[in-house]
């Protein structure tokens, strides 16, 4: 990996970063529950996690534990969302309105987290021009106005294999600096764009892993 | 984690059986191009990985080097298939035929690599009792006879949050050995089940954490 010198940050690795997020959603239930504080033990028990790595993935970030009382849950859990950017909201880009597209689009879990779906960009002449749950479906050539009037940073990939690489340097030409990748194929940004690809048959690779391995 | 005593396998990262999908893809990209060998050194320049971690998930699982030669391309593939399962085909259950559902079923990532839906579960008379794309929709009733029949072992969860847990609750009932969960909740399998919940947010997540940090 290359260095990427505007970005303020030690090398962190990119597991602790996804950690972070489990812990973050482990605070929240903690502090559903109503739990004031926790040690890295109990928060390792109750979540089944590796209390030297949480002790570790929080170190790179500050001291978070207060001696003989732990973390307190809702101080913690802020912190962490301060780090992973949740502290506020982030319109985003959805490019591609197909089945995945629209899928993504009523995902409950992004708008939970601060992630707003604020434009879609599809192509299909069917469906630019519509709008759904008040966000305009618009054609790509409207990607670098839009962009810059509503600040979109962020943006999610859902267009067939063939098209992503050509629509993600539209993406790239027109600002925005993340891309999460749902097309079921390997696209190239520049250095200045973070991209991270989701191949949902990962998972289930790590399922039958264990079925092919389990004593049938 | 509780031990899973029927499972023959040591302890082994669940991140190391993430990361053997990841190499197969590559062993495959190298296959397509025609490279017969390359070191683990190579492998990891050419695909952004680490050498050290490359040879230390393998050795999990046996000796795939040849002094001087490296890894041959094929030949590490289809080991590393046989291991994650890939070698054979797995008729996988959809539960929850809404937006996710449907474009779960239609995502191609999954066929390719094995995992084919061969039914639908969804309880609304509306998509009961028809079929898609060859693959019968059918009420969850259903599911105990179908997994039966049809020696199915994976099961992906695709319904809102409020019905998840009882959804699999009836899967584990019918026999399902492995549950993929799309739903935006957390869910109890009992010991016997492998169970992997896909939060789609935390992907968000790590791009935002940079976005947070970077200067700007």
């Amino acid at each position: 990996m290359t260095a990427r010198s505007h970005f303020k940050i030690p090398k962190i690795p990119e597991m602790t970063i996804r950690r972070l997020s489990v812990y973050t959603r482990c605070l929240l239930q903690l502090e559903e529950d109503g739990v004031k504080t926790i040690s890295s033990q109990e928060l390792a028990e109750r979540f089944s996690l590796n209390s030297a790595q949480v002790r570790k993935d929080l170190a790179y970030f500050g001291e978070f534990g207060v001696r003989g009382i732990g973390y307190y849950v809702s101080g913690l859990k802020a912190e962490l969302q301060k780090i992973l950017g949740l502290d506020r909201e982030w319109p985003v880009a959805l490019v591609g309105f197909g089945n995945l597209g629209s899928a993504l689009f009523h995902y409950k879990g992004f708008a939970r987290q601060g992630f707003r779906i604020a434009v879609v960009f599809d192509d299909d002449p069917a469906k630019a021009g519509r709008s759904v749950d008040g966000a305009p479906i618009l054609p790509l050539r409207d990607l670098p106005r839009e962009s810059k009037a509503r600040n979109l940073q962020i943006a999610i990939v859902a267009v067939p294999a063939e098209s992503a690489q050509s629509v993600t340097e539209k993406l790239v030409a027109a600002g925005i600096k993340a891309i999460l990748n749902f097309a079921p194929t390997r696209i190239k940004t520049g250095r200045d764009v973070r991209l991270k690809n989701v191949d949902l048959s990962i998972e289930l690779e790590s399922l039958s892993f264990y079925l092919a391995q389990g004593g049938r």
